[in-house]
């Protein structure tokens, strides 16, 4: 309301009538200093007193920092009078008063906080002064404002603030860590399981409102897509930041057949056993699926059987729509390039100047980007006309190399016919076609800048460094170059907040990234991991999930993910199933779309032992190199014998897991993988000594030798002469300290898909290196990576089809 | 709550726990028959009582034509037994009485229902049959239920249900038209006028929940999508059937120069006017932007100046991601086409018969979507090994011509260099490389599907019917012979809903699809319209937009867009400017990038009074076609005189306007237009004559000569040999009867860019004939019309950027 009253008579009345009108919720005064007496303060009805709120928890942000941070003192003077020129942004009455309280409640002491603050929504500057004594536990007891107008210090007001105070010390609760009152959803498991969208439909999700007031969220910090799944704020982290982490538990899996082994449906019914059925507050961490797949031939990846996220066709179909927003993004630059690369091919060094810093009413000037640029060019000037015709030029033109350009357009569709092709063919671009190809959305680097990325600024940075190509003179262009990056950071700032979405069980899933695990680290994002940490409490869990094998998503999660962003797991639970067993063990070859051979049907102790000994022990060992225990998890087929699951239980703690148990949760939900839930927390309680394989100051190839040979087993790499070329490359450029994300076959721990078990005695091809400079890390070739899948014959999409009465889904698995 | 008490004693104590626990906002009742006891019923406190109104919202709408419609007589025998074998589903015994009570409501008689339901949910089946005597008013008095297991008809019983009344009289009255209690925000305009990304961030929206609220949506109607932006669910259109629609406004424009003359910023000014200063309910509903121009030349395209639609940055970036949902349907096509011409040229009969049937356990069957195929074949089996080896031929091969292939892939990027391409070039597409290329999203035939689709249905009969290429033996071929459609209706399934924004001044705003107005019929969505005609009221006004001049805008929203919805507008508000029309009275030269000439600033009277009796006259003249009043609005600049705008508004009634008036919203918001809302107001008010310009029935030629002539002004038509051919096809191939959507400049009335005015004399040359038939429409090309923009030498996205801390956006304008 900003009516403006002019006497402080007519405020009480407008406040008393606002009291009892109950569509009025509540009441932000935003009053001259004079009309803010003590009268007008305790008309309004403490339930409706909401001042400040909105302000802490939006436009309050900017200025936060400088309040929250502890250097709190330097801004004020030792008398409460504010130092000469500088500025706590302060806003409202109530608003300084909670800073105020909060300081107090991180501080114990007395504190004194002096501020003024300039709106363009108040008529006059207004100075807020708050003196607070020492207060006891949440209560503050005598809490003054001193309000009055800027450059009239005479023009005071003393008012005794008690409705203020309580509200504070009310927000302030709110403000931290709220124990879970997780209603949990009754799963009656069905015999035979059906489909996972049956199964999916048939459990109606609570809202997902209703989830993150049960796991402790604040209304502010949700941003619901509809009913069923919601975008969480960022500034969580900042609100928790004095909360313990849980427990961070990685799911890794032993080199998969083709068919996969299920790593997400152990991780999905592993969260609600813990949850649901040993009272422990976890969550999951999941990558989201490429739509391409969707409508290829995999199918969802919410999961499957009882262990399943919901509602499936929403996780699996847009989601929140960040896979569009890297498409976007990632697309936006491939238009910059090429759009640039014609500009200057058309185009005079004086022309270019004239249109990329055109006279605007007569001024020329530089945007802020292109300030950036020419700090990068060593040049310190920010006067368009002061630039010589060298400095022009070298300004405006990147100058790539057409045969040096990385970067890839992408879309989210199984598209083969585009994996190569050529470009500017129409009349309009003047014969400035080039080779070049697209690639499945998610196996673009914004993609892993998107899962690694620690905030907005740090995604911002991340986006701008990125490197496109490389110029004629052999420097490395970036997005900042292009003067694309702050867009593609406007573009990504919705897609940094992770998803919340629920299992069958009603137990909360963060779903966000799903960066390509070859070519790029194939790891949910490090924010979720981090917003699930802190929600779920010291003794809760965060499951989070890697991609491929354990040699491949585990690796990269030590040395890649945990290396950016410090988190540290206190075990890994590792999917095994007799099927994967049995074929490293020395079965017959498995293939999709082909029935599996008599081996995988059939008791065959041989084979599971010849899987366990080989690859199982393997993997349980790479585990090792990084301190950190391993439980081994063995996903159930309903194939698979009892004499087999003992085996497997029993030879995985002999090659050196400290657990192994069978897990039954496609069948039976959380339920049946309660003794995992255990194991885990059995094993999450043990000491853990992580360690990273390697220092990253050592020299590329060093680390990459590192990684083949303790890793995957290797003699040796042996570099191609390209590769050798590419790494002296990167490391004159600056960029030897990046880690090493190998681009390798998951099928093997070697690089021959075909050598089963824990294939020695080979030596690693390097077939060429790149860089993704944004995401931070070098990704060495081994062998041919397709970045872009086809459609079958038949695609899922022919069983795919909904009801137009109901909105139905049918045909999705 | 499904917790399964054995006898009424528990149940009735389970209930009293439930009614004192403030966490249970309701409860749903699904008990075993013989325990639906009075007093079970009776302890259940009213307030908790929800039992029904899930199921009539969500699942109940299955059954809800066979319930609802007036022939409902017939499904119950005399005596109130159910006729042998017929099902009327009634879901639970509160969502029986309030069909029945709907029923009531509507035909003010005595009603009799009977049916049974068995439902996977519940152990038993339940009888459930419900009478009720006549109805005072909204109150129904003496009902009772008897409920009983099936099969076995003694088990009943016999309970009076007072909660059920009352609450279902509460239910009805909540289904009602709700007037709006529209809370507005107050506009302070600033002199100068700030950047529209200034002015959008000044103000704080409400949150779209309240906005919905005020407007009389119910909650379970909105899907949220953050705070500022929501999809609106269509069941709207069912629950609001009976309310009178209110008043269709169209806003077209004169030929614009190719600045743009503001026709959005004109809508937006107009129902803030309307809404906020006559107080009457209005909506305005707009195209989405595509994010390409944002990025490229254009920036935003929200409005501008004080009328706004905000946020302005979630208006112009992703919205609720419709835009994307379309390019993943229209480039999952495009894979589909690819892929599928590969397998084919690739493969044998038998193979792709064995692939595309799959043996499944021993079992071929057909989909659903391929016996659709086999029907448009003229095969009326459904099993697979009935074909002979000529029919499995015709299923399995589509035979489609590379050469006559019309789909293209899109993308939401200005990218210029995928105009023309060259696909398939990877050795994996082994030499099937072909000529394509990339259109903007919004050129999508899939965009103008959603903005002509009348509900989801609709929708995925004209996705099915998409016509993709031609075979062969020259059939068309189309995404259901793809099997593609089911999965473009599932792709589709949430953009079908419009997106509730709303304007600086509070009033509401549905956003909804953007097709081009050259290839398409560039206006907003059917959908759109409707959902806000029943919201407005019958006094209400729903303002809605046409692309381009109104030579084609408004031209394709008579023939088209009124021909497909039965909508019909009121009035026709022309947006004019002095600009514009001194450009049609011989002004030199306009265009984007270079100064305005020195006649467009200052004060020049006699090209106005040309551009009046030329350009304005005939566009007023081509509404008047449609038999519909017009206002003209001109949209006032700081340059314009008041001898010039006095001029116009003279001259414009002297042309047959019914009403001009000046319009001020870009400086001062709603209060600038407030004459225009009474002029429309009072044209609305007016008697009119909506005629259409052409029956469908005329053979193609006509059609377009028909426009080109009394539209354009032409002498005549030239149709070129490729163009007639093409007539004949579509003729051949039963698409006569469609409407015709021009595909000319805009830049003026004929087909040639720089003749302004009203030229007279010309021969329109059709140079091709396209059809877009799951749209709808037949689209002969005058000319070249780019379907992919391209990026400038220096783009929007050099000053785009966003603030890390604050997640401000700056740049954007």
């Amino acid at each position: 309301h900003s009516a403006a009253p002019v006497c402080c008579g007519s405020i009480v009345d407008e406040l008393s009538k606002l009291n009892e009108d109950p569509r009025v919720r509540g009441v932000y005064l935003h009053l001259a200093p004079a009309l803010l007496t003590g009268r007008v303060i305790s008309t309004l009805a403490p339930e409706k007193d909401v001042d400040g709120y909105v302000v802490i928890l939006s436009r309050f942000r900017a200025g936060e920092p400088r309040v929250f941070c502890p250097g709190i003192e330097h801004l004020c003077g030792p008398t409460g009078v504010s130092s000469e020129g500088q500025t706590v942004v302060l806003v409202g009455a109530d608003g300084a008063v909670k800073v105020a309280l909060r300081c107090l409640m991180e501080r114990r002491g007395v504190v004194t906080l002096n501020g003024h603050k300039s709106s363009e929504s108040l008529q006059e500057q207004v100075c807020v002064c708050v003196w607070l004594s020492p207060c006891v536990g949440d209560t503050a007891v005598g809490v003054w404002l001193v309000v009055g107008v800027m450059g009239q210090p005479n023009m005071c007001v003393l008012v005794s603030l008690q409705n203020v105070v309580l509200g504070s010390c009310r927000w302030l609760r709110e403000q931290q860590y709220q124990d879970w009152s997780l209603r949990l959803l009754k799963l009656q498991p069905l015999n035979p399981v059906p489909s996972d969208i049956q199964i999916s439909r048939a459990q109606t999700p609570k809202s997902v409102q209703q989830l993150a007031q049960e796991i402790g969220l604040l209304p502010g910090e949700l941003e619901p897509y509809g009913r069923n799944k919601a975008k969480v704020r960022l500034s969580l982290l900042e609100r928790l930041q004095a909360q313990p982490d849980g427990n961070l538990v990685l799911v890794a899996g032993i080199t998969p057949t083709p068919l996969g082994e299920g790593k997400s449906t152990v991780t999905i019914g592993l969260v609600q056993a813990l949850s649901a059925h040993l009272k422990l507050n976890s969550f999951a961490c999941l990558r989201q699926p490429s739509q391409g797949p969707t409508f290829g031939v995999k199918g969802g990846a919410a999961g499957g059987g009882y262990a399943q996220v919901i509602p499936m066709e929403e996780f699996n179909l847009h989601l929140t729509g960040d896979i569009h927003a890297i498409t976007a993004a990632n697309n936006l630059v491939a238009a910059a390039i090429d759009a640039r690369m014609l500009h200057e091919a058309t185009q005079s060094d004086k022309a270019l100047f004239n249109r990329l810093v055109p006279s605007v009413n007569g001024v020329r000037k530089f945007s802020p980007i292109q300030i950036s640029r020419l700090r990068r060019l060593g040049l310190s000037t920010t006067e368009p006309a002061s630039l010589t015709a060298e400095e022009v030029r070298a300004f405006v033109r990147l100058d790539l190399d057409p045969s040096k350009l990385t970067w890839q357009r992408v879309v989210d569709t199984n598209d083969r016919f585009l994996r190569k092709i050529t470009v500017g063919q129409a009349s309009t671009e003047k014969g400035h076609s080039r080779e070049t190809g697209f690639d499945i959305a998610v196996a673009s680097e914004i993609m892993a800048i998107l899962a690694l990325a620690d905030g907005l600024g740090d995604m911002r940075v991340r986006l701008a460094r990125m490197v496109v190509g490389t110029s004629r003179s052999g420097q490395p262009i970036t997005a900042e170059d292009l003067g694309v990056s702050g867009a593609l950071a406007v573009l990504m700032k919705d897609a940094i907040k992770p998803t919340l979405m629920q299992t069958l069980e009603g137990t909360p899933v963060f779903v966000h990234a799903g960066p390509f695990a070859n070519i790029a680290h194939g790891n949910s994002s490090v924010l979720a991991d981090k917003l699930a940490l802190k929600l779920v409490g010291r003794d809760g869990f965060v499951v989070t999930e890697a991609g491929f094998g354990a040699d491949i998503g585990m690796e990269k999660f030590f040395s890649i993910k945990c290396r950016a962003s410090g988190l540290r797991p206190s075990a890994v639970v590792l999917v095994a199933t007799v099927r994967a067993l049995k074929m490293h063990g020395g079965g017959p070859n498995v293939s999709a779309g082909s029935p599996l051979p008599r081996e995988y049907i059939d008791e065959n102790l041989s084979l599971v032992t010849g899987g366990c000994h080989s690859n199982l022990r393997k993997q349980i060992e790479i585990a090792h190199l990084f301190g950190v225990p391993v439980v081994v998890a063995l996903n159930v087929f309903k194939t698979d014998t009892a004499a087999e699951i003992a085996l497997v239980c029993r030879l995985a703690l002999e090659c050196g897991a400290r657990a192994a148990v069978p897990c039954h949760h496609w069948a039976l939900g959380g339920r049946g993988s309660v003794e995992l839930a255990r194991a885990v927390k059995e094993a999450s309680a043990a000491p853990s000594h992580f360690q990273f394989l390697y220092e990253t100051e050592m020299p590329i190839v060093e680390k990459i030798r590192t990684i083949a040979q303790k890793v995957y087993g290797a003699d040796d790499i042996a570099l191609s002469p390209q590769a050798e070329a590419e790494i002296q490359t990167y490391e004159q450029q600056g960029y030897r300290s990046l880690p090493i994300c190998m681009a390798k076959t998951h099928l093997s721990l070697s690089h021959m898909p075909d050598k089963k078990g824990a294939p020695t005695g080979f030596t690693l091809p390097i077939r060429t290196v790149r860089a993704s400079i944004g995401a931070g890390f070098i990704y060495p070739l081994v062998g041919t990576m397709s970045t872009m899948p086809g459609l079958p014959t038949r695609p899922c999409f022919y069983d795919i089809d909904l009801d137009p009465v109901t909105e139905e889904i049918t045909g999705l698995f």
